[in-house]
């Protein structure tokens, strides 16, 4: 039987962007994962989005192949059949809906714990942190974020904790680890001028042989002979939209891709390997303040860094490349209508962040100021009833809630329903959402992956993948 | 190395539901695949939910985790890794997102046409659609859902037409098919008292040789030598929970399970085999009503006819299952709080759904019989001020948008809203999004799924597992 007769038409697959003939090779689901079969994993690069929903992977990947015919890289690696999935269930043991810390917990301890907590059990147990295992036997072992690095999801793999909030004791605990990497944002858990108890934690770090970089160039100019901390803003790294929009940040702060790179330069060369957690922890304070831009170009910027690692692996073959999320977030999704496809591209013109937008407005703002910078920075125009609304919250800005992720209490879930029509974009909420997670794997150990996991399961799977032995 | 080693707690693994150690069979996502490598699927069941976003088939799951402790049918199949899996983009010609006229013809036509269309393209041209094919090949075909027979999902896979609203011509066109099982909801196409033309279409499949049955009882007593006609219902089937809980309607209407079950033993025993689609067309219906224990019991319901649909297949050995949706709606999902546990579990014990909540409602309803009403059906009281709020909309009933899936013009949007501090579920909009959809496959022809495809890869897919030559 002629496998061509199949298709009707044969230039159908060269439709759209992808070349997919599902029948034209023999590849399949089992081809590149036959190739790691039995092989041992010396290092592993664990790549998370934090917060990102299904919605969130699909609408960047969409927005890329309108944009450039190319899609996402994680998505490719579906398209390209290179990589083993599954969906993963990160429910914490204290609600199906699981917070930062408790994800990376489970994934850091081989144990569910209680949102907030950091490797500590629900009667005070303190597990041994999966990067610090794998410290003591032998390798390397590092965390690049785009938030401070001692937030939830780095933290989750390095330390113990009662609570995510502690960031200055976190900074401090770091200090004993030893570890080869740490870099990211939150100057103020570090800086003798913002930490309560006025330690120089940068002192401290130098004194132990760390090289600290604070900028770009700084970053690159760091030897790979010597542990580096980088810290490169005071909280969480500006958005990755706003970092190219905006004079300078793109000089002074290094993108998650460079920050990759620069960790696994650091680190590659060592015999007994290394790892490395790689977290777009904006992603997620995007998605809670419903923010579009910021959520679609730091999903675009942690790609950029799948790429990074997947084009080390590739070459290395003997590192296990994990991608994947700690939990969705608001759930969003480009809702059907007629004019969906061009709301959408227009997201491709944004310039900036609902979080520079809304910054920008004061009390004493003019109804033309609103408009015109959130033209400026979307393209389009508000109506007058609507920049009235936005305005009104600047008067009133202590009758809004308070939150983790917006103490300013900007109005931005109404200016996210305002986008809605112009973007097409929705959102359930500007929370966490009990989604199962999608999961993906390169490398060896990547064959063993079943399609459906526990959150617990991912610390038991990364230890046998590097055959390091759980005898701590 | 001793694996055991590997697990600090052997307990971990028995916790929860499903017992999952990732390392302690050696069962990975090859196994079950390769199994069937290189045999025919003499069988298809396509098994579609209508509109399931990521967040519907997770909260099934977990909905039935926690009531029962044993997780849904479709994730299950995942946990015992039995099938393979794919992202499936479902863009039509139109647009990003799809409407189930296109999803179901590119399927049905291996060719992208335009939202409304069915299996008619952008410039007239009409294909064959798949299960013609498949007749064509000698074997016997047919469709089961829960809303009309004529509807877009089963219509999509027999019949050409310019518009999916054609839903009288649809049935007309449906007799010259010579299929061998058409059930679901639909009567007033078929009905000569309700179609315009007056036309007798029961006498007329009769005529043909066809079985009618226009009850559960009647259904289960057709004989599986001729083909079966089986109409249910006017329009779409009542909802899974409403049909529980109203006096009759379980007695009168079949479920989608049984419905299957039927399908299956009237065409299994034909030597060349059967091609069978089983659509629960109202999830995509509770979803464009943001109504949770429509959309929640009825993809119960769609997840027992898919063990259904394995239990024949796992027996026969020759049957390619594909488990599926044509495009998200709604992405709904659970929302982080502290009381997110309670609030969905609290969904276990609503008794009907939000149509039929709202559908008892006039504008002369008090405040007092709407309170009642809610609290019967959802276990929870409004507030005054709430029952004002759903009450208004009943004495404005013309003000409302109109709208396909809505044409009463019921509060829904707003009710749902209630509802979301109740159950801790949200939406992003009343319409379909743009979401890849997950894909499931078991049987002969599954190793061959890669991990992403285009929603015209399947089309051709199903002709090459069944080795049908695509000559038509």
């Amino acid at each position: 039987m002629n496998r061509r007769k199949f298709f009707r038409n044969g230039t159908l697959f060269t439709l759209g962007t992808a070349i997919i003939n599902p029948f034209e090779s023999s590849a399949n689901s089992l081809d590149n994962s036959i190739e790691f079969k039995g092989k041992k994993a010396k290092n592993i690069i664990v790549l998370v989005s934090d917060g990102m929903s299904s919605g969130t992977l699909n609408m960047a990947d969409i927005h890329l192949n309108r944009k450039n015919g190319n899609g996402s890289n994680w998505l490719n690696l579906y398209r390209e059949n290179k990589v083993t999935r599954a969906l993963m269930d990160m429910a914490s043991a204290s609600s199906v809906v699981t917070d930062s810390a408790a994800a990376s917990s489970s994934w850091g301890s081989g144990f569910r714990v209680k949102n907030g907590a950091l490797n500590v059990g629900t009667n005070g147990e303190e597990y041994l942190p999966i990067w610090q295992k794998f410290k003591k036997a032998g390798k390397m072992a590092g965390c690049v974020t785009t938030v401070p690095i001692t937030h939830a999801t780095p933290a989750g793999f390095c330390v113990n904790s009662k609570s995510r909030n502690s960031q200055a004791d976190i900074a401090e605990s770091y200090l004993n680890l030893n570890f080869d990497v740490m870099m990211g944002g939150g100057q103020q858990y570090f800086d003798a001028n913002s930490r309560k108890d006025k330690k120089d934690l940068y002192a401290a770090f130098q004194s132990k042989g760390y090289q600290v970089a604070k900028t770009r160039s700084e970053m690159h100019s760091t030897s790979n002979d010597k542990p580096i901390l980088g810290l490169f803003f005071e909280d969480g790294l500006p958005y990755s939209i706003d970092r190219e929009n905006i004079k300078d940040l793109g000089n002074t702060i290094p993108t998650l891709a460079e920050m990759t790179q620069k960790a696994i330069d650091r680190m590659k060369d060592h015999k007994k390997g290394f790892v490395l957690q790689v977290e777009a922890g904006k992603v997620d304070w995007a998605a809670h303040a419903n923010d579009i831009a910021g959520l679609l170009y730091d999903q675009v910027a942690f790609d950029e860094a799948v790429k990074v690692a997947m084009d080390f692996a590739e070459k290395d073959k003997e590192t296990l490349v994990i991608i994947t999320t700690d939990h969705g977030n608001a759930n969003p999704g480009l809702i059907y209508g007629k004019n969906v496809n061009d709301h959408f591209d227009s997201v491709q013109h944004h310039k900036h962040t609902n979080e520079w937008i809304l910054n920008g407005f004061t009390p004493e703002s003019t109804l033309a100021q609103i408009k015109e910078r959130i033209e400026f920075a979307n393209g389009f125009a508000l109506t007058d009833d609507e920049a009235k609304t936005i305005l009104s919250y600047y008067s009133n800005l202590e009758k809004q809630d308070d939150g983790l992720y917006n103490y300013k209490n900007l109005p931005f879930k109404t200016f996210a329903e305002m986008q809605k029509s112009r973007t097409s974009v929705g959102w359930i909420s500007m929370d966490h959402s009990a989604d199962f997670t999608e999961l993906a794997m390169f490398g060896p150990g990547s064959e063993k992956l079943k399609p459906f996991i526990k959150n617990t399961d991912l610390h038991y799977f990364m230890l046998e993948a590097a055959e390091v032995e759980n005898k701590f």
